[in-house]
């Protein structure tokens, strides 16, 4: 895999706007794991140092997603720091311990996604916002059982309909509303139920601009407001603050004025105190125990 | 004015999805002139009867929008009951008493501008939502005067471009964001001002769907939230509960799916305990007293 090849991969991770962190990390460590089976390298050192430089291009890429920072971290411990290694069994150690973190990951999300289902029941009308792969994933098991939910389109890009399209299929009541309609619709709901992005250490929510507004209907409306995310995507202590994406302003199709300014965050943060309950693979906590004692992010401070 | 052409005239208010209620109200009253002015008659009765049923019908054509209902009340009372009437001076006072009620809603409207205007001050920066003309001509007296003003787009068919447009033309330093961005871009807002299609007895305000969202995020960050139109937009006791247009789902162009329910509200009802103002022409009050014990409408109880 020469540099062009991983350049493409890496464009195409930054450029993706329709699919969450967690299968965005997935991509990052399948990209890793080809870097480490194909790249040419004179030496088992000189693999290492490619490998490294390459997982930290991954990272800088989507700096909203913990996940991607937290697995090739995770990654980049199994590499090993042993000298004078073979190229050959370096190139092995790296393909598995990829391989090995994309299959975890995946479990992590079937895990969560079951207990979110378990957590709400049959025959409940959930309100989400956005696509969400664990979320999605927690409505599949819900099929079959009368739920009903009720989706946003999720502006700009309207990954929303993705959503809905997969919920029909499966033959779930759906019903499409725009984010404006959010209001309105959670009086219809009993639960909300959204993925996440990353989770900062004080519990607080990173995900698609308008889960803050969702979160805060949910509330105002005495219905539970529910984040189920695997565990990794958690920011670890020590991170910077959190940056929130912006994307090109272009997406919004707005009028071009010179001195319009167009905004086009995708990402917002939801305070903790919002949040009744963290489901992962763990199952469910209706109390966060701060492992920070600081708020979330300059952006959007509790 | 012929039923054909009136028909028209109605059809244009029933579809119009842009202009908010005070607009809207004007126009009625305006077909209300020209129906008086120019339709033929063989009695004055018999006029009298003709408007009384146009007017009925450009009431129910809109239903979240009090102020025709209010406007084209006071209308029908200065035809006054007066039997054995000329023909001729009939249509005087119908025409005389449509423009002179076009007029002090015009009035009304510059002088809660002029009032939302004052309240809020210089060097502010104000996050709106949707089109009103109430807040558009607010902001236009306050240009010049260091005021940044952050519009949504509004979906479905984007009026915050509208807004925009003019903002910029009038030299405002202006954002456009999603509706979906609100909560992010409440926090860099002083003031949150909007318009309403009605208010409730209550002191609750239907305006478009969003508004209640926007409510939330300001109470939510501390920044007041104050609702500008005249009173005529007041419900008046023993009005029927308040109905919440639903517009042509097509308008948010979703991927046509047999079993999908695709949602087109255009109004959400935003609680009186959320509004920090109330704005008209005689001035701002910071408390409602309630006409009408009862909360605002079945499909959004406090």
């Amino acid at each position: 895999m020469d540099e062009a090849e991983f350049a493409t991969g890496l464009r195409e991770l930054t450029a993706d706007r329709m699919r969450g962190a967690s299968e965005l990390a997935r991509q990052s460590l399948a990209l890793c794991a080809r870097s480490a089976r194909a790249t040419p390298a004179a030496s088992a050192d000189a693999l290492r140092g490619l490998l490294e430089r390459r997982a930290a291009a991954l990272v800088a890429a989507r700096p909203s997603m913990a996940p991607i920072g937290n697995l090739l971290a995770r990654w980049r411990d199994a590499l090993g720091p042993v000298a004078g290694d073979e190229l050959s069994m370096l190139r092995h150690r790296a393909e598995a311990a990829a391989q090995e973190l994309i299959e975890s990951s995946q479990q992590a999300l079937g895990r969560a996604a079951a207990a979110a289902a378990k957590q709400i029941g049959d025959g409940k009308t959930i309100i989400t916002h956005s696509l969400s792969a664990s979320v999605s994933e927690a409505l599949h098991r819900l099929r079959g059982r009368s739920t009903r939910v009720i989706v946003t389109e999720s502006r700009p890009l309207l990954e929303g309909h993705t959503l809905a399209r997969k919920l029909v299929q499966w033959g779930l009541g759906t019903t499409l509303i725009t984010d404006a309609e959010v209001g309105l619709f959670v009086a219809e709901a009993d639960v909300a139920l959204v993925g996440a992005d990353s989770l900062c250490a004080d519990g607080s929510v990173v995900n698609k601009v308008g889960t803050y507004l969702l979160a805060l209907a949910a509330r105002d409306r005495g219905i539970p407001f529910y984040v189920c995310c695997e565990s990794f995507k958690l920011r670890m202590l020590g991170m910077p603050p959190v940056e929130l994406e912006e994307m090109d302003p272009g997406e919004l199709a707005a009028p071009e004025l010179g001195d319009l300014r167009v905004r086009n965050c995708y990402f917002d943060i939801t305070p903790s105190r919002l949040v009744s309950g963290w489901i992962d693979e763990q199952g469910q906590r209706t109390r966060w125990e701060a492992n920070d004692p600081e708020p979330c992010g300059g952006h959007f401070p509790t």
